[in-house]
C-alpha cells in the first residue's frame, strides 16, 4: 500500500483565516480530510504534518526516507529561499512532489522563484487543496507500474 | 460531456525522437494514446493539436472558446518568451492548465521562466504523460463540483 | 493620395472580447469603422490588416514598401521582443507609425519595453482608437508638406 | 471652448539652438506659433509655460487644475528621473498627456525609461512639433464625445 | 486596556554584548524596563518575546491575534529574507508596526530591503530603544481614535 | 524649547486632493494643526516649510543648523532620487530625521530606495499625520536626556 | 555526395534592399548563385530555403534530418530569442552550423546573445557571403574524414 | 587546553546517505571520530553539535562564548542566505572558522555566495574531513602564539 | 582675454562646514580667492556662481554661451541624476569642463557614476581647489594655440 | 603572396595535455602542421606566434602590421576581458579574425562574452583545428577579389 | 617525498610595505621562511615564486606539471578576472590549492568573486601565513593516504 | 626637484597611428617632448615608461616609491579590470595621478569603469596631451606647499 508523508509549511495552519482572497475559507483540516478521502478511494496512506519552523521539516523529510514511499511538499514561504529545505529534500531518495494552493506565477515577483523546485520530481501549482489529490494520482499511478 | 483542447507546441512532434535523456522514447501519437484512455475513463472527450508556429497556437486558442471547456496547453519553448501566447491565453474565458512534460526548474535556467503561466489557472511540470492526465483530472473535477 | 497600410498584430482580432477592462468593448470591425471615417475625411486610402503571426506580419511590411505610402503598426505583444518584426521594419523605407491603444507603460513591467520602436518614426500609446487616427493626421500633414 | 496648458520642460527654450542635427532649427517660439494656429483651427485655447526649474512645472501643473481642463506635456530630460514630476501629474484629475519631440527609444539607452508616462493618459514621441497637434486633436475630439 | 505584544528576533538576546559600537551598551533587560515603564504611563499593557527561531516568531505572532490588539515586531536579520515571517503578518489581522534599533539605511546595502515591511502597517528605524515607544504611542493614539 | 523645523517637500501642498486613496482627505493645514497641538502639549516649537523645489528645500534645511535644534522632514518624490538633498541633510550637524506619510515599502518598487536616509538619524514611514509626532516625542526624549 | 539545406531567416529576403550599409547591395539571389558555384567546386549539393516565419524554419529543420546531411542556418533575429528554433536545431541529429553575414558583436547589444548557438555544431560571423561558403567547407572537409 | 566548539548545519546528519558523489559515503559520525583523533593529537578538546534548525545553531553559537575558545562552523545551506547566523557570529567575541566539505564555488552559483564569511576569521572550502583538522590546527597554533 | 564663468552645484556654499574629513576646512570664499589669484596670474576673468536649484544652473549654463568663452563647473550632487544638466551642457557649444573637490571613484559607489560628463570636454576630479585652476590653466592654453 | 599571423592565446600550447574532453588530444605541434599544409594548397604564407602573456600579444599584434597582410587571432581566456588586447586589435590596420576551437556558446556562462569580437572582422567558434583553415580561406579569397 | 610549488602572485614582493593594516608587516620573506621551516618538519620540499605578471604565473604552473606534486596558488588580485590563470590551473592534472592572507569575503564587494576557485582543489581565506602551512598539511596527509 | 614618473599603459605606443578620430595624429614621443618642455619650465624631472604588459607596469610602480616623488598613470585599456595595477597603486606611498587622453565617459560603456581610480590621488580625462601637464601642475603646486 503506497504511503505518502504529506509535509505543509509555514503557515498553513492559518488556512481559512489567512489571507481568504488568495486562499479561500476552508481550512487545513478540510484540506486534510478532502485529500484523505482521495486516498481512500485510491487505496493509499497519508499523513500529515505542518510546520513554520524550518528545521522541523527538514527533520521530517529525512524521517520519511524510513517511514514512507513519497513526500508531497508545500514548502510555502520556504520555496523562496530555503536552500536549507532543498537540501533536505535532495538528501532523500524518495520521490518529492512540490505542490502550491495558489499560482505562485500570478502574484508578487518573489513567488515566481522556486529553489527547491530543482531537486523535485515536479511542480503543480494553482489548483487549490486538488494540487494535492493530483500529486497522489501521480504517485499512485506511478507506483501502479 | 466535458471538453478539453489539448494544444502542444513547437517540437513536440519530435517527442521520442528529440532529446531522448530529456524526453523519454515514447512518441507524441504515444502521448495522444494515453491520454484518450484517461478521458474515456473519466468521460471527457479530447481533441489533439500540435502546432510549431506561435500564429496558429493563438488562433486554436482563440477558437477553443467556442468549441471546448477548457484547455491543456504545453507551449514548450514558447512559455519563456512569447508573450503573444500568453495574450492568447488572456483573451479567452475557459480555463488554460499550462503543462511540461519535463521539470523546468531543474534545467537551463531560461526554463524556469514562463511567462504564460501568469495568466493561466496553474502549472504542472515533470510528470511526463502523467501531467496531462493529471489536468484533466483536475478540470474534471472542477466541472462536476 | 495617402495610401496608409494599417497592421495589428495579435489578439487584436479579440478586441471586445479580451479584457475589456482595458481594451474596452468595441470591436476591432468598430476599428476599422473609426478609422476609415477618419481617413474618408482626410482623402487617405486605408487598407487593414490582422495578423497573430509574425512571419505574415512581416510580409504584410515588406509588401507595403511597394503599395503604401506609409505603415501604421500595432505589433502588440510583439512590441517586446519580436527583434524579427523589428528588423522587417528596418527593413523597409517608407515611415512606420508604432500605435498602442492602451498605456503600454501603465501596465506590467514588460510592456514598457519596445524593441521595434528604435525603428520606427515614432510611438503612441494610451490613447484607445483615437491613436490610429492621430498616427492618419501626422502622416497625411508630413505628405502635405 | 478647451483650455489646453503646454508646458514645456528644461532646456526647450533653447530650441533651434540645440542639438539641431536632433531637434532641428525651428525655436520654441516656431513651435508656439505653429501649435497655436492649429489649436485657433480646432477652436481651442492654449497658453504655453517653458520652466527649467522642476518646481515651476510642479507649480504650473498644480495650477493648471483650476485653469484649465488637460495638459500637454513635454518633460524633457525630467521624464527619466522626477519622480516629483510624476506625483504631480498624479496628483491632478485632470488628462496629461505626455509629449516627445523625437523618437526617444532611438536615442541613448536612458532616453526610453519614462517615470511620467505610467500616470499620465497616454505618450506620444517622435514627431516633432507636430505631436503637440496630435495631441490638441485627441484632447479636442475627447471633450467632443 | 490596549494590549501589545512585542516581539524580538534573533540575536537580540545579545544586546549590550553584540557589536556595541553598533547597538550600544545596554542590554535586553534594559529595554524591557525603559518600554515598560512607557506602556504604564500611557496604560498599556505590554508583553515581551525574544526568539532566535523563525517558527517560534511566527507561532508567537499566529497566537497574538487571540491575545492581543497589536503587535511591535523586530524581525532583526529576518527582516531581510523571511518570507516566512512576511507570510505571517500577512495572516493576522491586528495591525503589526516594524521597528529597528540603527538606522538600517545606514548600514551594509542588505539591511535596507525589508521582505517584512511591505505587510506590515509601518516601518521605524534609527531610534534605539526610543523606536519601540514611539510605535507604542502610535497604536495607543490609534486606538484612542 | 526645542525648535524643530519641519520639511514637506514637492507635492504635499496637495495633500487632500492628490490620491485620497493613498493619503485620505485630509489636507496639509490639517497635518500642521494636528502637529502644531502636539508640540503645543510637549512644550516645543515647531515652524512648516512646503517647497515643491528641490533648492527650496537645500536652503530651508541649510538655514535650519542656525535657526533650530533639529529637522523632520518628507522629502516626499525626493526621496528616491535626491542626492543633492541628501548631501543637504549631511551638510548640517543637527539631527534630520526623514518621515513618510504612507508605508513606501508596500507601493510601488522605486518608493521603497530612500537615498536621503543613510545621512538621517533614523526613518519613520506609514503612520500617516502621526509619524510627525512620533518624530517630535523622539526629538523632545532625546533633549531631555 | 554531401547535402546541405541552407535556411535563411526573417528578413533576409530583403537583402540588398535592406539597410545596404550594413549587408551590401546584393541580393539573396546574388547569394544564392555564389553558394551554389562553390558548392559545385566542392561536389556538394545545396538546397535553399528562406522563412520570416518561426514555424516555417522549424518545420525546415526537422524535415532536413532525412533530407539532408548537414544544415547551415542564418536564423536572422530569431538568434536573439527563439527558444524554439533553438529546440529544433537540438532535435535532429545532423549538424547544424550557424551563420551571420555582419559581425553580430559589433552592433546593438542585443545581437550579441544567441540563443541557438549553444546547440549549433559552431557560429560563424562577419564574413558576409563567403561565411556560408567556409560552413560548406568545413562540412566538406568533415565528412571527408 | 584548547576548547572548540564544532557546530555542523542542516543535512549534515545525512552525510554519507546524502548525494554521496558530492559528499562521499562516510558519516557524521565517521567525521567525528576522524577530527576526535586529530584534536586529541593536538591536545585540544572538541565538542559537537549539529542542527538543522536556525535557531539552535544561533544558541549554539551565543553559548559558546561562555564555553568555548573558538568555534568552527559549517553552516551548510545557512551559509547561503541565513543573516540571522551571520548576525550570532558577530555577536561573540571569539572566532569563528568557516568549513565546506565541498568547494563550494565549483558547484551550483548560488553556493559561491557566503553571507556568513564576511564576519568570520577565515574560511576553509573542498578538503572533506581534512578541512576541519586544518581548521583545528590554526586554532592550535594561534592560541599557541 | 579669455573669460570663464565657473559654476558650483548644489550645497558647495556649505564649504568649511560641510563633512570637513571630506572637503576640507576651507570655505567657498577661499576657493573663489584661490582660483581668482591664478587667473589674474593667467591673465584669464573668472565669475562665479553658486545655485543648489537645478534650474539656476540650467539658466547660468545658457547664459554662459553669450557671455563667456568657457564654463567650468563642478555640478556635485547634480552629476549623478541630473540629466536636466547634461541636456544644459549639450545645448551650448562653448567648452564645459567638469570638476570635483574630491576623488569621487573612493567614495559611495552612486558617486562614480557621472551623467553630465559624456558631453563635457572632460573630467577633473580629486585634486580639491588645485582641479579648478587646473581646468584654467587648460582652457587658457587652448584659447593661446 | 597573402601572410598571414597566427597568433594562438594564453594555454593553447597545452594542446592535446588540456582538457582533452573539451579540445581532443592533438597538440599545438598537429595544428600548427595541419594549417601550414592548408596554407601550401593555398600559396599562403603562415607564421605562428603562441604566448600566454597579454603584453607579449599585444606586440605581436603591433608588428603584424608592417610584417603580414592579416591576422588569425585565438585570444583564448583573453577574449572574456582583455580591454588591452582589443585595443591592440582596433590600432592595426590589417584584418584580424577571432578563432575559437571549441563552442564557447555551448561552454560556461562567461566564455560567450568576447570583448574583442567587436573591433575583429568576423568570428569563428566551435570547428576545431578547421577553423584556422576556414579563417585562411576567408582571407585568402577576400585578397583575390 | 612530497614537492609543492608555492606560487605569490602580483604585488605580494610588496608584503610588509604594502597596507600593513590588512596585511600585517611582515614580508615575503619571512612568509617563505615560516613555510620552509614548517614544510621541513612535515619532510616536504617547497619552491617559492613570486610574479606580478599574468604570463609567468601560467608558465610556472605548467611547469609544475613536470616538476611538482602539487601547487599552492595566492593568485592575489589574479583571483577576481584572470580567466587565463583559471584555465592554467585547468589544463595541469596535479591539485591546485588556492590560498588568501586576508578574508576575502570581508572586505570589497569585488574580492569576493573567484574566478579561479572553481578548478582548484580548494580555497583557503583569512589565516595570512599559517593558510600555506594549512595548505601544506592538507597535500601532505593527502598523499600520506 | 620634484622627480616624476610618468608611465603610459597598452597601445599607447601606437599613438598616431591608433584610431586618430579618437587620439589625434600626434605620436608618444610628441606627447613626451610636449610634457618634458612643460616640466623644464616648472624645473621638474620626469621619465617616462610605455608598457604593454600588466607586469611590467607593476614592478614600474613598485619601482617608483624609490625613485621618484610621485607618478602620473595613464592605465590605457587597463583601467577597466586590472585589479592588479590597482594593488599596485595602493601598494606604493608616493601620489598616482591616472591621467586619460580622450573623455573615457563619453565612449563605450564599459570605458566609464575605473577599477584603478578609487586608489589614485585623482583622476584627469579628456585633455589629450594637455592633461598630463595639468597632473604636473598640480604635483608641483602640491609639492611647493
Amino acid at each position: 500500500m503506497l504511503k505518502v508523508h504529506i509535509i505543509n509549511g509555514p503557515n498553513l495552519n492559518r488556512l481559512g483565516k489567512r489571507e481568504p482572497h488568495v486562499y479561500g475559507s476552508e481550512t487545513l483540516d478540510d484540506l486534510e480530510k478532502k485529500v484523505t478521502a482521495h486516498a481512500d478511494r485510491l487505496g493509499a496512506e497519508v499523513t500529515f504534518f505542518q510546520h513554520s519552523s524550518e528545521g522541523a521539516i527538514i527533520d521530517t523529510l529525512h524521517a520519511a526516507e524510513e517511514q514512507a514511499d513519497a513526500v508531497i511538499l508545500n514548502p510555502a514561504a520556504f520555496t523562496h529561499y530555503s536552500y536549507a529545505v532543498r537540501d533536505a529534500c535532495a538528501s532523500i531518495s524518495i520521490p518529492v512532489v512540490e505542490v502550491h494552493l495558489s499560482n505562485v506565477h500570478a502574484r508578487e515577483s518573489f513567488r515566481s522563484v522556486s529553489v527547491t523546485a530543482p531537486v523535485c520530481r515536479g511542480q503543480i501549482s494553482g489548483f487549490g487543496f486538488e494540487g494535492y489529490c493530483m500529486a497522489l494520482d501521480f504517485l499512485y499511478r506511478e507506483e501502479s507500474k
